[in-house]
């Protein structure tokens, strides 16, 4: 059964409680205090889940673009990208910009590569820095800012949002292991939560013709898990999912076995927004009213923001 | 007496402590647990001051093109800029594309701009949001990632980052007094963290030769007042400012008091990284070992993560 009758019922109920702070353009709005407080109390939790001694990274919403072009998302996700642009002209420049802006044109034609792209997954940022050789597997937890660009009115499809993700850096079967384990530990935190999640093969936009065939491995690979729930009527809502991905980024970065072989990788994240707007559409939009062992389970009620 | 040698001393000693996991290009470095528990104490700290019943806005860290056009950042700061592109190719601009990741070469000649720029302060997001007509002064707490394009090895001066900041909108008395009353109240917040504190009249980077007589306008005027810390032997380091707009933003998104005429706007905030690693400096990069009053103000010590 559904939770919502559609897009525009859900966005409209988040909004009205305040949760969702209309911006001007689609997948751009802005949050109140009580959906922050959520989206906290959701990676806390999942940070707990840590076992002792696990590396913790926080990142802002950018990735260095020769990393994020080793990643290989550019070739497969072109449509997703958000590439970072910057001024470095002088003071004719500058007269023309300012021209541009007077006149209520584009101002942006001076503008060039900056180097950077914004990050569509927080795992991106976590496997160059494991270049070189891996004394032993090895477990990260993350949490950054990231960028789709899918701009969209579904409320729980935004262009910007966070992930926190789980990622491991081992063998073979470790990382296979991980995957399957932690794919249960995320069905578990968030039975937990009290939402009514279920496991299916994931279905990632491939851009293209190529992509079309991308897709269809991916299906019949099973090396990708997503945690769906049924928000809406016509279709379930991915919120989470578990990856494993073999050797791609380890190639990528040259992340290597003690033997010398390619290390194999693996994540397991949620996107933290779509959690916490699954949690709303299941227990209501007053946060106050919602189930105690879930409200302490997210340490709500202790934050004065 | 300044708190450290110099910027790479500092840095070494951040990246030592695993508070920065270095990036791989200036001003884009990850944080450790401990860091971002400073972060996570320093807002809640300062998101503590507001009086009862302050609208909390939490933003990513993207702003709509147009409404950042309309602050005039453009025009003054083009330097610092971040313009988001997209792709909106087909399946032959998707092998263009394909065919320069193949070569090394760059691959973005097939963007354009998304409509998006990154926000450079958090409270360009929250002007807009009152378009219209002020029934009352109001301020707001607001916090966001942000983005400078001045890549540095200043572990201080970062290209991402965040702000929390108070915005005030009112009258021009309620905007003057909102000025003065929270430059004080930043700086006892920071005396109280520790922090040997100064304030003094702002010098923004304006950019070019019409950049020159703002900054002058600007340092003339007293309308912005930065504080700052004895972090380097050679210079003071701006931590945070409280700044006076008259109707420069009232007049660009149109807020008007009950009158009819424009409102006037203020805003006070501060660089959270900035006191984070000002708060390393003077305590040291042990945060476990930091005074006592300073760790209880900060809420450390609770928090798994």
């Amino acid at each position: 059964m559904s939770l919502v009758d559609g897009e525009s019922a859900l966005r409209g109920a988040l909004r009205g409680a305040g949760h969702l702070l209309p911006g001007a353009r689609p997948g751009i709005d802005g949050h109140g205090p009580e959906f922050e407080a959520v989206v906290d109390g959701l990676w806390r939790a999942y940070a707990d889940r840590a076992p002792a001694g696990t590396p913790v990274m926080a990142f802002g919403p950018l990735i260095d673009a020769a990393q994020f072009t080793a990643t290989d998302y550019p070739r497969s996700f072109p449509q997703l990208v958000g590439e970072v642009e910057v001024f470095r002209g002088g003071d004719p420049e500058h007269r023309a910009l300012i021209g541009d802006v007077d006149a209520g044109r584009d101002w942006t034609g001076y503008f060039e590569p900056s180097g950077m792209t914004l990050v569509p997954a927080t795992c991106q940022n976590v496997y160059p820095r494991y270049a070189g050789t891996l004394e032993a597997p090895t477990t990260v937890f993350c949490r950054s800012w990231c960028f789709r660009h899918e701009p969209s009115e579904d409320p729980v499809r935004m262009v910007a949002f966070r992930i926190c993700e789980y990622v491991h850096l081992g063998t073979p079967d470790s990382a296979e292991a991980f995957r399957a384990d932690w794919l249960e530990l995320l069905l578990d935190l968030f039975r937990g939560l009290g939402l009514d999640v279920a496991a299916d093969r994931a279905n990632d936009p491939f851009f293209g013709r190529v992509g079309r065939m991308l897709a269809a491995n991916q299906l019949q690979s099973g090396m990708k898990n997503e945690i769906s729930v049924d928000l809406y009527p016509d279709r379930r809502t991915a919120i989470s999912s578990s990856n494993a991905h073999r050797t791609h980024f380890a190639d990528s970065f040259g992340i290597r076995l003690p033997d010398g072989g390619p290390a194999h990788t693996a994540c397991a994240g949620f996107g933290i927004e779509r959690v916490a707007i699954a949690l709303l559409a299941t227990h209501g939009m007053a946060v106050a009213d919602w189930p105690g062992p879930v409200r302490r389970a997210l340490r709500l009620g202790r934050e004065t923001v």
